[in-house]
């Protein structure tokens, strides 16, 4: 009931805070006598890592995963998955002039008020952190996903004001991701120009992600609750900084009639247009499933501001160490890992549909 | 796992298709001995009934809920609250043009894929009528809210081209909506002159309903999959048509800077603005929430459209029938049940986060 | 988390108390698809039915089912199957002198401690009426199971002092039941003689109900918490009046070497004994599965008992109504349904075990 | 779906094989801001440990825990425990002779079946290694409940033919445990001498374990599908070599009349007799609750035995190897691990039944 776990019959269960001893997650449902690739795990994991360019934050963590159980001889046994992320980096620092202040639209103040106690060190438990390990989870569903011919990307759309326009499921993606994650060469480098004026200015911007779903069969999800779209959104709000999510049409299939917005069917069953976002009543058409992640700005910014702290006294809580200008490039593999989850949850879940 | 079951703590399961014999549910983890006005349930079952206006559907149904068990002497027994609505005006017509078409947008194609056999008189599970359910859970939900303080209210913000502007958490409420349910009535007017429009083409158009939530205590949540904002997601993202979700500054969040996002504290623990939305690191802070919801146009048009039918044959289907030229008014109480079904779930999950 | 809710996969929420408007269920999870027999499931809920024999309650309730949803031209839709049996016969009884009475081994006292409100006309919640919901679900699971050659038959083995003897599994059983539900003809007169004799002293008395399942694929089941007899144990605890679960060699097990105990392989992987009761590490062997469940005598006595009410006062607690002498004959169907949820949940778990 | 969870509001789910890197686990619905003992934990798995006396396995594993979150400064954070136990004595051991083999009574059959792929170095996930992650947990939720005055204590009341008699839940319990964890140590000596001959002969037994609950508030527990006692049965079940449950008068019940039986109250509430085993209608009722768990003989034995190979071959399986002659000294902590676990559970979702 707290809220770790997520999905139903294939289930990811995390722990770890962000300056405790280790982070890590039980994988669970995992169908058994499957080969799998365990270091492409690790590179998924690289993918997310701080460090890996001059956009991203400069803080030095491996993200080494460590796999427990749950495979031998290279094949899954059915058993649960069990995985450790070591926390490094965990210096015994002097923290007494932050423990007790609330830095603005963080959790810190929430976090304080429901708990009664927390790791004052850092984000605790609602530190971005805690994302590694659905990327592990989620490299493995893509494995599984692979062997059903059904792929997931995901790219980044849109940084503060720079955005890509025209149709963009058509976009064809490169082989190699450029280190802000936009297939728009010429976007991506606005892009990389315009978070660094951010970041000289001390600040931080949001930004969208984009992601398409393809060779999905008809029928993954359900009519009710649990539409795919609605595990979908729930997968993608529960990424820290999302504060939107869309699929198909969207926002704007509100301003569309339905003349226009319907998806007339051709003779092959597939649909002339894809305002439905490869989703109908909430279950795979196979068409291709599409839609958009909403990221606010970071809320660390390298600025002094005013806030509070715990005794309600006002403070300045002051800008430094080392953080992302902008989520989005690093959010590109945690946006395909909780899509990755999600989506093979269904699958397996179809699987006892019929008798 | 069918998915016919939300919440955890407070939770509905539904059952019921459009043309079987009724619909109903149970609603399970009541809190009991509490005093509910059963009277005041049936009231917002009118709010979503059809025909009730001149631009709702004339489709003819009473809606009337029969309550079954869990409440004596009119007060909670902690029992599972068991309840039905009739399905009135099955009329036995001949369905057989229509059994094997596939309808635009509709879940005709990806039902039958899915389950191999299905009620072909009309959406079965698919049909918004199963909301119907959602409202009565979301009533009751709504009565222990209240008990604590918290209130939810919902509106149309925009119907195809014709939005409201301005801060929309400020718009104050009338006590009476009008019928198209947007509390500006300079707009309501253009709404519906708008709609009856598009009802005489024969089309139809999507719109957005605005939700705010006041009276939240801090602390509503969890830090990781159970966001309070990600359960709002994925409850809103389950009804019928809707096509996004956004919640605090949304969308619109992704062009601005932390300098400018970041809601600074005031000494009384009130933030001086909230572009969090009422929430941060997935926990209520105290601030009203609000989020807005994207519905798309109604799929059935009272125009021809071709399409297939199970055969991969090409017909004509033909608009007939009472439908609705828009769903977003008649969607304000689903929405608001919702919104109050996630709530009151997590009220009662926050009681046991601290001994 | 209030508990209305069994099954995993296949699950059936129930709601319903003694003396409310009606008890029923919702099942989900159902497979779609599938030829149903409903009138089968009337005839399962007849073996229950209070009034079939002069040796049970002679109570009048029909108890008759009707189905609401996830069954269209007599196969199911794989939507959640709705049904809803009324309550008849409640007289508005002056119920005042009962009122504030706890009746000695009944629900009464810690049902009103953990609510503070019961419907005091009745046992509530905690009457086993609410079991006929159990034998829908169940009839249900059992043709489903019929469709994998998997057969579930229960009887009574024993009425307080009188026991069957030998090999309960090897006892093949009649076409036709006899009323007290125990297949040896000359125990069965001999236990109907007995509970005549009980039921003219006023009181009541135990038993135990056999129970045997046969047909069941190698497999079923999961090694850890969700072990297939700790599933069935669970569903068989959870009715009314049992006390104990044992299966395979169960307490006589405890006397026994593991050089005794130990169930050889043959070649054609059947073993030469079975006290693993066909489940081994969790999970089914296909070896015939079996269990005994110990009912104790039923609380409702003729007789005056000494007692207390809400206010702590001592009252006298007089015996009137219908009773049953012993639960054990109507429990056989209700051991056959819970065991049927059972085994049918986990043949669906089980697809997924592989890809 | 792959059960590796147990528990609704407090809740444990475990990975780890026999052999395998690691075993573990996360713990979620911790509540916040307790003091928490980990020492204590420590000593709880010592009871558990393999080598701790001469009638136990000589087995050499120090199972050490370490503790990776939820923990800071000696306080509990509201966020999961995980936890992790490494797999020591991994020795690169020639396995090829066993590999194929289906040891009688064992699960290599079964698991074989079911996955496809095993680790066939040992149990897997089938070991009662497993079991070591259970009483880290139960040792946590004993600190919680020793908060509310609810204390957990199991013994040892039968090994083969040797038994405890008399009224079990009177025994008053030694400081500290003898090393069969008997209370009666004239019966203790005799089960020692006993086990000391079984094991000489390479043979096991199997045995009885006896736990009671005091000081239990009325009101835990729910009406139907997850009475205390039906969740209790589950989790003893779900423990290695247990064959059956039973609580309060058990399958002594069986032969018992209802004016014997009944549990009459007097007026301070309490009950002059208690067979109901202080459970009424599934929630407790204030009295102690006891039960007893029934433990086979440990299937490996230390003599030759027939059997077959995954090939269907016959084949000899031969006794060797360091393993348990009964199991029950070892499984006490373990029973009461899994009745902590169970009760805390039933303790958080109480905390809902009221507003």
């Amino acid at each position: 009931m707290a809220g770790n776990t997520i999905g139903h019959t294939f289930r990811l269960t995390t722990f770890g805070e962000s300056h405790g001893e280790a982070i890590g997650g039980i994988i669970d449902g995992v169908p058994s006598n499957f080969s799998l690739d365990l270091d492409a795990v690790q590179l998924e994991l690289d993918r997310r890592r701080p460090g890996q360019s001059d956009i991203v934050t400069q803080r030095k963590e491996s993200d080494t995963v460590r796999f427990l159980s749950g495979v031998f001889e290279n094949k899954t046994t059915g058993a649960p998955i069990g995985f450790v992320i070591e926390n490094e980096n965990q210096k015994s620092k002097d923290y007494s002039h932050i423990q007790d202040v609330y830095r603005p639209s963080h959790a810190d103040f929430t976090y304080d008020k429901k708990y009664g106690h927390r790791d004052y060190r850092g984000g605790g438990r609602s530190s971005a952190r805690e994302t590694a390990c659905r990327v592990v989870a989620g490299a493995i569903a893509k494995q599984f996903l692979s062997h059903y011919g059904i792929s997931i990307h995901a790219f980044v759309s849109q940084i503060g004001p720079i955005r890509l326009s025209g149709d963009l499921i058509k976009i064809s993606l490169p082989e190699k991701e450029n280190k802000v994650r936009c297939p728009d060469e010429k976007k991506a480098a606005e892009m990389i120009t315009y978070l660094k004026e951010i970041r000289k200015a001390g600040d931080t911007i949001g930004g969208v992600v984009f992601s398409k779903i393809t060779g999905v069969p008809v029928g993954l999800g359900a009519p009710v609750f649990d539409k795919l779209h609605a595990d979908l959104g729930k997968a993608m709000l529960s990424i820290n900084a999302v504060k939107g999510f869309e699929y198909g049409s969207g926002f704007s299939g509100v301003e569309m009639k339905g003349s226009e917005h319907n998806d007339v069917f051709q003779s092959n069953e597939k649909t002339v247009t894809n305002f439905s976002g490869g989703i109908q009543g909430g279950i795979s058409n196979g068409e291709p499933i599409y839609f958009r992640v909403a990221f606010k700005p970071v809320a660390t910014i390298m600025q002094d501001q005013t806030s509070i702290n715990k005794h309600g006294k006002n403070v300045t809580v002051q800008g430094k160490g080392r953080h992302d200008p902008c989520v989005v490039p690093r959010a590109v593999p945690i946006v395909e890992a909780m899509a990755a989850i999600t989506v093979f949850d269904h699958v397996l879940r179809h699987k006892t549909t019929q008798i």
